[in-house]
C-alpha cells in the first residue's frame, strides 16, 4: 500500500512549529506496512490543499491530511475536501451531543464555533475523536482512501492508532498487526553488544521480525518488531528474539519499557531491598542527585548528598584526606574511594556513591586530560572506584558519568560483578 | 520571491529523522522576506528527485533541495541534478585541496569516495562549504535558482547563512537584511510583561520591526527582528525598539544573547563581584547545583551544595531545628531560612541557597498543596524566605524552582529588590 501524507499550516511553512507529526505517521505507517512516497507540507490555501489532495488521490492508495480542522475562519479543511467531492456539509448528531457535553462538563459555555465542529462533508465517514473536539473523517473515494485528521499531535495520534490502522486493516488485506517491544541497557558499547554479546541473530530476523540499536548518552536501547496477522500473531512473533536477547544478554538490561528510566530501575531495586543511598558529586556537580530525585517516592531511599566542588568542601564535609588530595590531586582513586566512604558514613546510607573528573572544557593534563572521570562506589560489602576516560564536552561528560554511576549501583545491588563497559574495580 | 524546499531522505519518509531542517529553512527565508510555498519530503529515488525539482523549477523563483550529498551509494542528488540539466560531471580544484587538508590535518587516509566529495555538475558554481566535506551547489536556470545543500543540519545553516542570503541578495532586490536580538528575562510571567510593564508599543512595530514573546519554565525571551537594506539598516531600525524596552523591562532582562544562560549570568555577577555561593536542595535535589556547575570555570565561586532530603540530613548537616521541623514540617519559612543560612555557614560561602517544597506528584495536603515551595535565601545583608505555589508536575516544579532561586540569587546581587513574581520577602 503506498501512502502520502499531507500536512496543512502556514505555521510549518515558517517554521514556528517542526512537522513532528509527519514524521511520527511515517514511522507508525512504515511499522504497519505502508509505504510513505512522500510528505507535502503545504499552506492554509484552499486552491493548494485541493490541488495537492486531487493529485495524491490519483497517485497513491492512502492520503492522510492533518491540520485545518479547528473552529477558526483558517480553517479550510473540511469545507475544501466538500468542494471536492461536489457533496455538501451534513451535522453529525453523535459528534455534536459528544462535544456538548464535554463542555458543560468543564462549565464553558458552547457557541456556534464549537457546533461548527460537527459539521462534516456529506460522504464522509466519522472518525470518533475521544481525544478533542474535532472528528476525523474517512472516505473511499478514486480506489483511495483518504484520512483526515486534526494536527494536534495528542489527537492525530488517538486518531492513527484507534481508527485509522483498524480501518486499513478492514480494507486492506496486506496491513498486519505490529507489536514493539524495547529493551533498555546501560554501560555496554552499541557495537560490543551487537557484535561480542549478542552475535550473528540472522536466523531470527526476518520479514516479520526486525531489531534496531537506538544508542544515547551511555545508553543503548534494543527495539524490537514483530508482525503479524493477529496482534496476537505479532507478539508471539517476537517471543523467541526477546528470550534469545534476555539470555545473551540479561545481565545489561535494565528496563523493558521505553519510558523506563535507570533511575527509577535504581529506585525500584533499593526499594526491594530496603536499601538507602547517599552521593557525594564533584564534577557532576549535583546530577547524579537530581537524577535520582526525578523519580517520584525517591525519599524512600534517597537520604541527600554533598557536592564537594571545593577542596576544602571534600575535607570538612567527607572526611577526604588532605595529605592525598595535594599528592593524587582531587581527580584521583584515592578521592573518589574516601568521598564514597564519608558521604554513606556521615548521612548514615547503605550506598555512597562519588564522582570527581575533569568535565572541562579546561583543567586538562597530559597525565590527567579533560573527560578523565574517577567514579566511587562504597557498601558494606565493597569498596572500590573506577577510572573511565570520557568525552572534551562538559555537559555529555556529567550526563555520561551520571548514568555510569547508576548503572555501577544497578549491577552491584544485583550481585553482577561486571562494570560498565568491562571497566577495572580498584581498590583501596 | 517564492520558494519551495526539497527534502530528501529515506530516514524523513520513515520517521527515523524529524524534519527540523525545513523549519529552520523555513524560519530564515521567511525572516529574509521569501515566500516558502511548499515542502516536498521526499525518498532518495532518482525518478522522484528528478520529477520534482523539475515541477518545483516551474513553479517557483528559488528552489533549495537538502540531502543525498554524502559519498555512498544512496547519494544520488548531484547525479541526479546533472542528468536532469543534461550536463557532465567536473571535479572541483578547490574543494579537492581543501578536503585533502582536512583529511591529513585529522589523520585520515584519503580514499576514492572522498575525491567523489569534489565532483560537482559543471553548470553549477560552488557554495563552498566549511564546515564539511560536502560542498554546496548554486544554479541559475529556467528563470529560477536552484540551491543543492547537505542533510546535515550544522553544514546546512552554514551554508544558508553565509553562501545562499547573499546569493539571494545578489539576484534578487526584495530580499534585504535581518538582525534578530534577544532580551531574555526571567521571574515574570508573559501576560505581566506584555500588558503592565511593556503596555503599547504598536507605534514602534512595523513592516522593518517585529517583537515576539518566546516564554519557556518561568522564563521569557523577547526576539525583536529588524529588517532593512542593508545590515546596518536592519540593526538601526530595532535599535529605538530594544532602547525602549531596555528603559522599561531593564531589571527583568538578564542576558541579550539567545545562548546566554540564566545560571551563566549568575556566575558572572559572583566573579565581578568576588563572591561564593553554596546550595542546599531538598525538592530540587541538586538540579540547582548541576544548574550552576553546567557553567564552565563554575569551581571559581561554587564552593558546593548538600541534598537534604531526608529530614535527618536537614538537621546534622544544615542545623535545621528539629524542634521547628516538627512543629512547621520540612516545608516552612523556617526550614527554608535555616537551611540557606546553615549552608552558607558550613562551606563558608557569602551566598546560600535553599529549596523545600512539595514536588510531586503526591504527599500535598490542603494546606501545603503539591508544587508549595519555599526558597531560601542568605548573605551578610540579607535572610528571607519566598512562598511560591507552582504545578502537579514533579519535573516542571524542579525546574521552575531552579530559575526562580537563580532569579532571586541574581537580583539580590545586583540590588534589584523586587523578587520574581512580586513575591514577598518573609523574614525570620
Amino acid at each position: 500500500m503506498r501512502a502520502q501524507i499531507i500536512s496543512i499550516g502556514n505555521e510549518l511553512l515558517i517554521g514556528d512549529t517542526v512537522n513532528t507529526n509527519a514524521s511520527w505517521m511515517g514511522q507508525f505507517l512504515n511499522e504497519l506496512g505502508v509505504d510513505v512516497q512522500r510528505v507535502h507540507t503545504i499552506s492554509d490555501d484552499k486552491q493548494i490543499i485541493s490541488n495537492t489532495i486531487r493529485q495524491c488521490l490519483q497517485e497513491s492508495d492512502l492520503v492522510i491530511t492533518t491540520g485545518g480542522l479547528g473552529p477558526t475562519h483558517d480553517d479550510i479543511t473540511k469545507t475544501t475536501i466538500a468542494e471536492l467531492f461536489g457533496v455538501e456539509m451534513r451535522q453529525d448528531e453523535e459528534v455534536l451531543i459528544y462535544i456538548k457535553e464535554l463542555f458543560a462538563s468543564r462549565n464553558i459555555p458552547f457557541s456556534a464555533s464549537n457546533a461548527w465542529q460537527a459539521m462534516v462533508p456529506e460522504n464522509c465517514e466519522v472518525l470518533f475523536n475521544k481525544a478533542g473536539t474535532a472528528p476525523g473523517m474517512w472516505f473511499h473515494e478514486q480506489d483511495c482512501f483518504l484520512a483526515v485528521l486534526p494536527g494536534v499531535p495528542y489527537e492525530m495520534k488517538y486518531l492513527m492508532k484507534r481508527r485509522v490502522a483498524s480501518k486499513l486493516r478492514e480494507h486492506a488485506k496486506d496491513i498486519g498487526y505490529i507489536h514493539t517491544k524495547y529493551l533498555k541497557t546501560a554501560g555496554i558499547g552499541e557495537s560490543t553488544l551487537s557484535d561480542q554479546i549478542l552475535g550473528d541473530l540472522s536466523e531470527y530476523l526476518n520479514d516479520q521480525v526486525s531489531l534496531a540499536f537506538l544508542p544515547s548518552f551511555g545508553q543503548v536501547t534494543l527495539r524490537i518488531t514483530g508482525k503479524g496477522v493477529s496482534k496476537e500473531e505479532a507478539v508471539s512473533n517476537t517471543e523467541a528474539l526477546i528470550a534469545l536477547i534476555r539470555e545473551k544478554a540479561g545481565k545489561y538490561i535494565y528496563g523493558d519499557d521505553k519510558e523506563h528510566s535507570l533511575s527509577e530501575r535504581v529506585g525500584e531495586i533499593l526499594m526491594d531491598q530496603k536499601k538507602t543511598i547517599s552521593t557525594a558529586e564533584s564534577c557532576t556537580g549535583g546530577l547524579i542527585a537530581s537524577t535520582i530525585t526525578d523519580i517520584a517516592g525517591s525519599s524512600a531511599y534517597m537520604l541527600g548528598g554533598v557536592v564537594s566542588y571545593a577542596n576544602e568542601v571534600k575535607v570538612q564535609e567527607l572526611g577526604v584526606s588532605e595529605n592525598d588530595l595535594e599528592e593524587d590531586g582531587a581527580v584521583s582513586k584515592k578521592v573518589a574511594l574516601q568521598m564514597a566512604r564519608g558521604v554513606a558514613e556521615k548521612l548514615g546510607s547503605d550506598i555512597g556513591i562519588s564522582t570527581t573528573g575533569i568535565a572541562g572544557p579546561g583543567g586538562g593534563t597530559p597525565e590527567k586530560p579533560v573527560g578523565t572521570v574517577w567514579i566511587g562506589f562504597y557498601s558494606k560489602e565493597q569498596h572500590f572506584a573506577v577510572k573511565a576516560l570520557l568525552t572534551k564536552d562538559r555537559l555529555v561528560n556529567k550526563q555520561r558519568t551520571t548514568i555510569m554511576a547508576l548503572e555501577i549501583i544497578r549491577r552491584m545491588l544485583l550481585g553482577i560483578d561486571e562494570l560498565p563497559y568491562a571497566l577495572t574495580k580498584e581498590m583501596a
